[in-house]
């Protein structure tokens, strides 16, 4: 069964040519898994999946979109949380799935760097870096499947980010197929280099509007040795705040995470999720995971983090703490932060947000935000937990006890509303780490000036006038 | 005495007026300093120099420079080592100079940012950050004069580069006046915000030619207490990459500083430069400033530096090394690194490069770049310093001793292109930290692809349609 829409079939047959022989696939069985979105939230349509083998093979096939104005969605590991890398529901876009253009290309410890084809699944870089003994820092929930393009095109944040930076902040270059078909090979390796406008930073983050990454010269670090994890049980979001500076002023950026943990989301965890305990004895309303790690074993980054926490107990700062003394006991904390989602999806249906303030703004967002979902839905249960170490929330709200799910998910725009203005008054993002794809859209408009919006509109024109690259998503035309 | 070049005398009144009053320059004798580039490489003419302070007077100029189509210079501290921030001989430009829009908005401890007009001077900004007990890390040599606009429209490097990143990385968010006239507020300070194209970086780097950097949000680092600093005598170039392997393996991020001296760089402070003298005993080729700063004073980066340096020499990767025992003596390492220009110009004239290279093709460049400029010009003196840690070479050539400054002046584009031809042959750039503004505008046509050069005219094409922001820097119409 093929379903070939309004899109020439003698162009398919040429657009297969250009993918090369086992390069596609056009049965509606096997192509539904590429048009269907992680959530589950937009289920698009398309004739043909091509899988190209080679840089060559992508630009042969944007030659032929080009010539013949037909529209395209990359896509990588398909992990988009907001429709981003599936097309639509008409059926007139071709899929173009990286995923076969997946080799190392070369890796330099001494430069602390390497060369990788973007459809590289991100586990499977962290671990070339670790055999030449160095880390590449980028760490999200689905770095088993996700890929590098994937996570470049939409600056992918995570764990990490207090410490390395943004996915943006790990590229040293890249090699793009443009809209018109051409290669742009920016490869470089570089540390510095000022000779002309930042090109590679224009397509990170653009979720393959503005062309296709197909290859990513990334940096690397020296891998940590010395790794101290704490879980500390903190009165209020305030007293968390005190705790990062306190941490940050005598570790610095070897501070590598900071992660707030409600009680109400870690109790989901211990309900949930089997073999999780609570893993400080003193019942608090919050807590923080804190990760502190040092390249030396030498560093004593576990007495630095202990005599730390003591002295914010002293102040009030903290009413209990537990730190790892063994790597499975550090992972028994992880296991906690990361299964949060998944306990929440256990308990029902949730609404979420991934919303961004300055840190000192941190503690309002929670007290406005949860009495705004509870104004507009009451009973709803505000799982918050995130990045605080980066000012990043997510806001997650699951539904009252007894509602049906479908009911408490038809409040999302309404609750998404609220804790979006109030993100966006005190100096906020509404996407901090997902991107906008599809799914924000339009809700970003609400809160960008026109002189941003045309600012990006007119990028997008100057680079893909025809508007082939993935359209309709981060921007309307 | 006035100049008003081919601009019609009406239009130049109305300037004024949107400038505000006394925020004009008309004398030509006044505007000398302001058209003569930081070497004295250009010289240009301007019938006005705008000094306007607030943004809407910056937007209400460009609104009249758009509506006139009035080509537009925009300066900060002026010193461009390219020509950057000057206008050309004809005087059709009118010059726009920041250093009145120079207060400090906001500082937020807690978020680790400040938010800063465009023409606060640098070190002011070091200062202000210092007073609420954090570092604003960019360090260079202009910072008592340069402008935080000029830092970022630049992209400056310096010396903190290896630990904090270039100007780019430091920034949260711009505020624009675009070349329509219009604000774009994207004063945001936030760490993570993925709600479409990175428009900062746009900006970052562009001198000038897409719009004029008028506020911006900077990050801040918990300040480092604990720092030490060592003079390393090594063996080869080769040597020192890899005690900089080994000192970033135990310290990572904490290598705040690596920079490269050759002996004939030193000889030539020592010899012009009063009050300084050898720091090591031993007599090598070449040497190694290093610093490593943490920011608890319990963090013992003296003993890891011993340590990491003892092992070096016992492996042969250094012959000696004398560490500060004080900041007066560190302050005499700085002074010798931070004195090579100053050193240079009084020993006659000399040929600059700012190249950089993959890490691991350092030791390449130095030696292919050193035999091609003797062969090139013979008895010429290789003066090499730089940021190592960065792969960025100051590849600087003293004149023969017995030649006559101007003569070996002569040589600068055959000296330059042999030195940039080796660079690009190892990956390199040809514009490491000083962008290309006049000087290497035409020159980086010969390593940059035709792809690229044509994306970055078409993002200019895009925001510039008119041609008016700092007409003919960075890339040709």
């Amino acid at each position: 069964v093929t379903n070939s829409a309004n899109i020439d079939p003698g162009l398919l047959e040429r657009l297969k040519a250009a993918a090369g022989p086992s390069g596609w696939i056009d049965d509606t069985v096997a192509i539904d898994p590429f048009v269907t979105d992680q959530r589950g939230l937009f289920r698009g349509k398309t004739p043909l999946v091509l899988l190209p083998r080679s840089v060559d093979a992508v630009a042969k096939i944007v030659t032929i979109c080009h010539d013949t104005t037909t529209p395209l969605v990359p896509q990588g590991g398909n992990t988009s949380l907001v429709g981003g890398s599936v097309p639509f529901e008409e059926g007139g876009e071709i899929l173009l799935s990286l995923s076969k253009l997946n080799r190392i290309r070369s890796i330099s410890a001494a430069n602390n760097s390497m060369s990788v084809d973007a459809g590289c699944v991100l586990a499977n870089i962290q671990v070339a870096a670790q055999e030449v003994d160095r880390l590449f820092p980028l760490s999200l929930a689905a770095e088993g499947s996700c890929q590098i393009g994937g996570n470049l095109s939409t600056n992918a944040g995570g764990t990490s980010v207090l410490r390395y930076g943004n996915a943006r902040d790990l590229v040293l270059g890249l090699e793009i197929v443009l809209p018109t078909g051409e290669i742009w090979d920016g490869m470089r390796t570089l540390r510095k280099d000022n000779t002309g406008y930042a090109l590679k930073h224009l397509f990170i983050g653009a979720e393959g509007t503005l062309g296709i990454i197909t290859g990513a010269a990334l940096r690397l670090f020296p891998r940590p040795t010395d790794i101290t994890t704490a879980f500390v049980a903190v009165p209020s979001v305030a007293a968390a705040i005190s705790l990062l500076s306190e941490i940050q002023a005598v570790t610095g950026e070897q501070t590598s995470a900071f992660e707030l943990i409600s009680r109400f989301a870690l109790e989901l965890v211990l309900e949930h999720i089997p073999e999780t305990r609570d893993p400080v004895q003193t019942r608090a309303e919050w807590y923080v995971l804190v990760e502190v790690s040092a390249p030396d074993r030498a560093a004593g980054t576990r007495i630095i983090v202990e005599k730390t926490i003591a002295r914010a107990i002293e102040r009030g700062r903290a009413v209990d703490a537990t730190i790892a003394l063994s790597e499975g006991q550090a992972a028994a904390f992880w296991k906690i932060r990361e299964t949060i989602p998944d306990a929440q999806t256990r308990e029902g249906s949730s609404i979420k947000h991934d919303v961004a303030v300055p840190i000192d703004a941190f503690a309002e967002l929670v007290e406005r935000g949860t009495a705004a979902v509870l104004d507009e839905a009451p009973g709803a249960r505000p799982c918050i937990f995130g990045h605080l170490g980066d000012g990043n929330a997510h806001f997650n709200i699951t539904q009252p006890a007894e509602m049906e799910p479908t009911d408490f998910l038809d409040r999302w725009s309404d609750v998404n509303r609220r804790v979006h203005d109030i993100a966006h008054a005190l100096g906020g993002s509404i996407s901090a780490e997902h991107g906008l794809g599809r799914l924000k859209r339009d809700e970003v408009l609400r809160y960008k000036s026109d002189v941003e919006m045309e600012l990006m509109r007119s990028v997008k024109r100057a680079l893909d006038p025809q508007n082939i690259m993935n359209p309709g998503k981060v921007v309307s035309p």
